[in-house]
């Protein structure tokens, strides 16, 4: 009950501070955002001293090498958080253009303006330059934010919300819009998830489980980024060569993230010509290959692919394989198997093309790209909070602009309904 | 566990034919609109017949005469459905603009394309007109749909069902694109709302119990219309003269709607040249008046408001009024109060205008215009599928383009990620 109470307490204070929020000016924002770099930069020994008790208790702990790292913050990520808000102080900001603004025949204007989408509660795991990042993006679209962070990361979050806070209530935002959750009890994601009416939406960001639990509980709209099944599928016209730069940059350059490449889908007509050079580079680059049935005709070498295979989101250097007949095979592979995350076709026939972009039902659909290029950054969002696997409100990549709603705005002279 | 299968296999084909659906052309789709409308004409003395069935055992139940006219459907209400959906066919087909396309340093166009939300659940309640318009415009926007209909419309509904299925299966729809339940099992909505991965969204349309269940039980996105507290303010620059007809509609021209006036606020620096015409004009049209301690200075005859009334949707000719001091106190009321519908201003203002609008968090905000005009049709968006007091995705009317997602579409000319 005491955990309730703290929570409603938050969020009302959170609810408060939105609505002025709602009406502050650019200049405002972007005058806060750069206070709280500055902030980050000038309390960096603080911020080090709380981090480096986070770190002792995760080594007592025995928390694994990677887990630790993810936690630590050294002034190279200190310096990339306080850069990260400079770069969203000079993003547009989305808040009050009015969209499709119409005269009507009874006269009135009516449009639809862009406007913050309220409080957003953010549920992280340990990383903790997520609170600057979360935070930065939320006040630029005008949301308050109540950040619950992980539990292994509770002194550097605390730290860090009360120098954000504190800056950005220096230069002149309302207490209460940059809300942290200082306590590391479960039950307070719990409530979070309940409070209805008075946080508007919430994004986890982190592993499954995490993500499922909170949808399960949620009584407030979620955004969530399920996992990224990616696939490129290599059509009889593809220019094969593109082909092979393409497919070895999606599943090597960075195996271990969400739009890496996880299954290839060959054409039978060119199987045999852009089979073994491919394989042979994606072996000298320590790919493993797990083929289907006739995949392995062509290259024995490699391993059987089964079912599971298919579901399979690696997130390492592995790659499944399959053969198809026709492009409406690699259709209903991908939206069977895949993620809806991102997937492309390598091909030079315009009709497929378009087919492949209108067939595949996922939030992006590329052709002749590689997939590593689904990303705020490279689709010109500025800062990314996330991306969206979701079909309503956001897809795929969100920036700045997503993190806003819109509200109907009529102007009239006296007009009334007839 | 039979009514799950049920369920879920409703779904799955409703999840297959949303994939053909998605690149449907618009003249298959606005043909099988025509020949809906067509046959719910020709097969209207089935319909009747069915619909007295209906009927009979409403009468049987004792149902109210509301309830029983919201059931019935004559040859009025058929030519209704039918001309509702030829209304459809007519609007243009949002699926497949493109928003934004840019280019980007790389090379890469990149944009956000239209693209239908997939499969569309529908739960509502006693009228079954909504059968008919809630299939057509799902269609228009290329989603499949599953219909929920209430019990007490049941053999209605699955004859409607029938007849515009079949309709667009006979222009080439692919089946299962409007699944209808056919069973009056309570048990068929918890089991549509577990269907996470197949159902996209579920729309429910009915009253606040059922929408609350809904939300409650839900794992898959909720899109809601909740209630309309809709309030005017009345400031003391504002033209009385206009602010008294806006009122006069805004209360009396149709009182049982959710854009209706449920709230008067008055600045007190006009409250006696204000009050007592228009309480007199109010009063002459059956309008119950409850007004706060200052308000009954002015007019000792009216009411004492309480703060129920303040929370009160009262679909009927009541109304409560308020003196307020300011037009910041004027937002704070409705944006503690109100339900976040429609809310407008009266004033000559321009800086109160702009102020009202920026402040007021709701998804209609009007200046000198009735909340009456809260509508999809007047605000142009053709037929409308509800009105959303949600935030996320949809705000305020909700047309065929609402009923729409994006997808990020790239073409490249070969870029990898560097």
């Amino acid at each position: 009950m005491e955990i309730r109470e703290y929570i409603i307490e938050k969020a009302r204070v959170a609810k408060a501070a939105s609505l002025r929020l709602a009406y502050i000016p650019t200049k405002a924002k972007d005058d806060a955002l750069m206070r709280m770099a500055d902030a980050i930069e000038e309390k960096r020994e603080r911020i080090k001293a709380e981090n480096a008790r986070d770190l002792a208790q995760a080594e007592q702990k025995g928390l694994s090498r990677a887990m630790i790292d993810r936690l630590e913050l050294n002034d190279k990520r200190i310096t990339g958080m306080a850069q990260g808000l400079r770069e969203i102080a000079a993003l547009p900001d989305p808040v009050g253009s009015i969209h499709g603004m119409v005269r009507r025949p009874s006269g009135i204007l009516v449009g639809r303006m862009r406007v913050p989408i309220g409080v957003i509660g953010i549920i992280y795991e340990s990383r903790p330059n997520v609170t600057a990042d979360a935070a930065g993006l939320c006040l630029k679209a005008g949301n308050a934010v109540i950040l619950r962070g992980g539990s292994e990361a509770i002194n550097s979050n605390i730290c860090l919300g009360k120098i954000l806070s504190d800056a950005a209530s220096s230069a002149g935002i309302p207490d209460g819009a940059l809300g942290m959750i200082e306590t590391t009890d479960r039950t307070a994601v719990t409530e979070m998830l309940q409070a209805e009416g008075l946080i508007d939406l919430v994004i986890p960001r982190g592993g499954k489980d995490l993500i499922r639990a909170v949808v399960e509980n949620s009584r407030i709209p979620v955004i969530k980024h399920y996992e990224g099944i990616c696939h490129i599928y290599v059509d009889n016209e593809a220019d094969l060569k593109m082909a092979e730069e393409i497919c070895f940059n999606a599943k090597v350059q960075r195996p271990g993230v969400c739009n890496a490449m996880e299954t290839l889908l060959i054409n039978v007509g060119i199987a045999e010509a852009f089979i073994p050079k491919m394989f042979e580079r994606l072996a000298e680059a320590g790919v493993e290959i797990k083929g289907c049935e006739r995949t392995r005709r062509i290259a024995p070498q490699v391993k059987e692919a089964t079912e599971d295979d298919w579901h399979a989101e690696y997130l390492d250097l592995i790659l499944s394989v399959k053969l198809v007949d026709t492009l409406d095979e690699a259709i209903d592979h991908i939206n069977r198997y895949g993620s809806a995350h991102t997937d492309a076709i390598i091909t030079e026939n315009y009709s497929k093309a378009r087919r492949f972009i209108t067939g595949v039902d996922s939030s992006s659909v590329m052709v002749n790209a590689s997939t590593r290029l689904s990303d705020g950054g490279v689709y010109g969002l500025g800062a990314e909070i996330g991306i969206s696997t979701d079909k309503l409100h956001a897809r795929g990549p969100m920036g700045v602009e997503d993190l806003t709603t819109y509200k109907w705005v009529v102007y009239g002279d006296g007009q009334i309904r007839e």
